[in-house]
């Protein structure tokens, strides 16, 4: 194969994402979840790894820190998706029905993708640009694009 | 919220995809490339990290791997999808999709996302159970599934 992988971006997103965690922490703040205690209880995410996550995932522009403060309370932080974070909501549905489909808990899913608007369940779909109908993961494929590389293989 | 996400799947899908290169061995195989000396040329992966990699996924159930005895030479191996690791194929998309957009090289993506059957690009959508038209990745949402457990939160 005359062209490399080696500068495809899926390395760069787990670079910001691909840490167990990283994603858990994500999800409760698609869940609403948004202040530190509340993602430590709710998910039972250890608090050393929930505040390093929280940094992280602060300073690759995922998560923004946003003051607050409760009646009578100090000054506190709670986080808020930004627009990059929040478009990671289609990948997370993708792990989660990966998951759910093959290290599935035998008392069904702890979560469901579910359409904003109306709280029904989603599934994605491939749309083929050339209009034809596709089938299920494996009708997915990869080609190289403008970004690929030469390789060292022919 | 009264229900935790503490048994998620993608806490388990991570745990066994949720490291840097696995993605990236992943994408090799999507792509044809099953073999340790070309992974390691053609994608860049070290040597060693590959060769944990490719041991952690064959354990996990997403690779096989099959003798192959080219002529003349001693048998050798490859690596095969099994079923589970080709619908991984779905989030590799997503991963994809979501790193060209935030963290895109100049010079524009290494690989496109394609339908197998015709080669044209594909893209993923959400498909809404209720029939409604559904945007983009902000459209989607997670509530509460069967085998949510009981939190601390109220």
């Amino acid at each position: 194969m005359a062209w490399s992988t080696s500068n495809c971006s899926v390395g760069r997103t787990l670079d910001v994402v691909g840490e167990k965690w990283s994603f858990q922490v994500l999800r409760e703040v698609f869940l609403g979840i948004r202040r530190f205690e509340d993602m430590h209880v709710h998910a039972g995410i250890p608090r050393q790894v929930l505040s390093k996550r929280l940094a992280s995932l602060v300073e690759a522009g995922l998560l923004e820190r946003v003051p607050y403060r409760d009646q009578g309370a100090r000054e506190r932080h709670e986080y808020r998706l930004t627009e990059a974070g929040s478009e990671l909501r289609t990948a997370m549905v993708a792990l989660i029905a990966w998951g759910d489909k093959h290290l599935a808990d035998p008392a069904g899913p702890a979560l469901l993708p579910v359409h904003r608007g109306c709280g029904e369940p989603v599934e994605l779909v491939a749309r083929c640009a050339g209009g034809h109908p596709t089938g299920g993961p494996t009708d997915l494929g990869f080609a190289p694009g403008p970004g690929a590389l030469p390789s060292g293989l022919t």
